[in-house]
């Protein structure tokens, strides 16, 4: 089977001509990695219709061979990438115009492009490589769907350990090891253990605050698999649940269902933003229910397409986005429940598994 | 006491009126957390002599309201920061002159200036916070110290749990419950655990490999207190060592024994280098050590100063430091020894205490 990069780079030239571009720039590392394969934390990679660039640095020398694919020159640098960058591209004719990434290139080094890369003409692009990853190939969705089997099954875990008077960081401790064990290569993001009033913060990282009984547990955390994210939110009470508490969670419940059911390939964000949002409203929980519905998810564990009240784009069939509706009383506690599903025309398809009816620890 | 965000804000200032600035625009958010106090994800902070402007979004509203110090005025967006930007600014004079981070801002963000900011000059300015960070206040290397204690109490938890057979994942996941049980807020950086010929690998990160017997396995990993970070590496032998692993490490411990106890403030990063590099250049390992001598650390696990062959600017007193010279032999397997160091003039205080001789685990 053929290396998928080489299709992916076959796509992105067919995009560069139809642009009139005789090359593009890719700083954004998970598009080098969506491109080459290579997961390492500095590269350039410069794409032309019929050859390409890779640069890296020393460190990096021997992952190169294991991981890069499909670049017709690598260039180990001392120094700076940039230098290796110019001494490559100096054949080039100056009536070349050449794309960049306008949303991840730093002015810093756009000022390189129109100083040291003056003879070429330098046009900003925009989502190039983001567009061709927002539809996953099913591999892409496998890896994601193992991500989301070591998420879930470190949370069942880690729920079996959790007691009154433990502090969120020793839970997100035992959480973040049993993701480990369970096989993540690490955690796409700071792992949210958040308890009591702090489950109202929707992005409190964990602290201190030992867990009381009849507290919220709030936990959002992610797992890596094959370089691809899986992203899960549970909120569980422990102890026994007040009436608040379970109205609340009633709520965001339903809305979790509505909108992980019925979202669908070709709604706009902001309609599939709807599905959750009308619920939570009509339950009276509108203003507390502050952030978007969800975000792609992949290489990435924000990416491409955002699903919210101002995503005017259209979902793309294939993509695979989170499904995180939340309610937060700020002063009592919050509830947020996410999933991530894969968009497809027959249907959304789940890829994280895990009990959703309110879980009272004992 | 005073909050130190607003000495940090009032030096700022003198800088910004001795460049002739009216404003600064900080996008950077260790450069905003420096300032402010705000350890969310997404702010943006504008800077005048007289008045400034904290601007984030919906979920950080509580965290607003606990961590901020020193903004004349906060802005909660619902939806992007920039458009309250342009509110707050409305009023400015069209002769002002404002200064942005060029190393911060993406070009997308820099055309906003050129487009919604067009009424005003905008200049580029590099280092302007970053200049002030680099020279750590006491409670600043206090921080560093704890986060440094932390650290080295949770690796020897770990190495007490290290088995033949085990999975450089599992030892990672052992390292990191043992860093949250310690105390640390989360992880600065992915940990890297390698072993065996993947010790060659300066950046490889945990993996599925199983320890052998005899194998080298190196740990480099942070922990975080109070936002401040600590980094540091040991590599250990699972087994008996072999007369050339002993080698290895002996030229690798030298070298950070003598760079670690002879950088001074003053020294240019080059010159604090070389006390590594003549060392083990004269064991034979210069081609081998093909990283730099070290980076600082402090609200970020890299920032200013760096120690590195190409680092002309002079090490700041009071600046912290890693000090972590390393020797890889691809295929066979590397040694890396990493501290953290706090430059005075009296000379280098060491932030991280733990062994340095060879340890073989049973």
């Amino acid at each position: 089977m053929a290396e998928p990069q080489l299709a992916r780079q076959a796509a992105l030239v067919e995009h560069l001509i139809g642009s009139n571009l005789d090359g593009l720039l890719v700083c954004s590392l998970p598009n080098v990695r969506y491109l080459t394969g290579f997961s390492g934390s500095n590269a350039l990679f410069f794409l032309t219709p019929t050859e390409s660039w890779f640069f890296t640095d020393f460190r990096y020398a021997a992952q190169v061979a294991d991981e890069v694919v499909g670049a017709s020159h690598v260039v180990i640098e001392t120094a700076s990438l940039w230098k290796g960058l110019w001494a490559q591209l100096s054949t080039r004719p100056g009536t070349a115009a050449f794309g960049f990434e306008s949303a991840h290139l730093l002015h810093r080094d756009f000022q390189r492009l129109l100083e040291d890369g003056a003879r070429w003409t330098w046009r900003p692009t925009c989502d190039f490589v983001e567009g061709l990853r927002a539809r996953k190939e099913p591999r892409e969705v496998e890896s994601i769907r193992l991500a989301g089997v070591i998420a879930t099954s470190a949370l069942e875990r880690t729920l079996a350990e959790v007691r009154v008077g433990m502090s969120e960081n020793e839970v997100a401790g035992v959480l973040e090891r049993s993701l480990r064990d369970a096989g993540s290569d690490g955690f796409p993001f700071g792992t949210i253990a958040a308890s009591g009033p702090r489950s109202a913060l929707p992005h409190a990282r964990a602290g201190s605050r030992p867990i009381a009984r009849g507290d919220f547990l709030l936990l959002d955390f992610g797992a890596v698999f094959q370089g691809y994210c899986a992203d899960v939110t549970r909120t569980v009470v422990v102890g026994k649940a007040s009436g608040q508490q379970r109205d609340v969670y009633a709520a965001v419940q339903e809305a979790n269902e509505r909108a992980r059911t019925q979202v669908r390939p070709g709604m706009t964000g902001r309609e599939a933003d709807a599905l959750a949002r009308e619920l939570l409203e009509a339950r009276g929980f509108g203003e507390a229910f502050g952030h978007g519905l969800g975000h792609g998810l992949g290489l990435e564990v924000h990416e491409a397409p955002r699903l919210s009240r101002i995503a005017d784009g259209k979902l793309p069939d294939g993509a695979v986005v989170t499904i995180e509706p939340g309610v937060y009383l700020p002063g009592w506690g919050g509830v947020r429940i996410e999933d991530d599903v894969h968009l497809r025309a027959s249907g959304a398809e789940l890829l994280t598994d895990f009990p959703r009816d309110l879980i009272e620890l004992a």
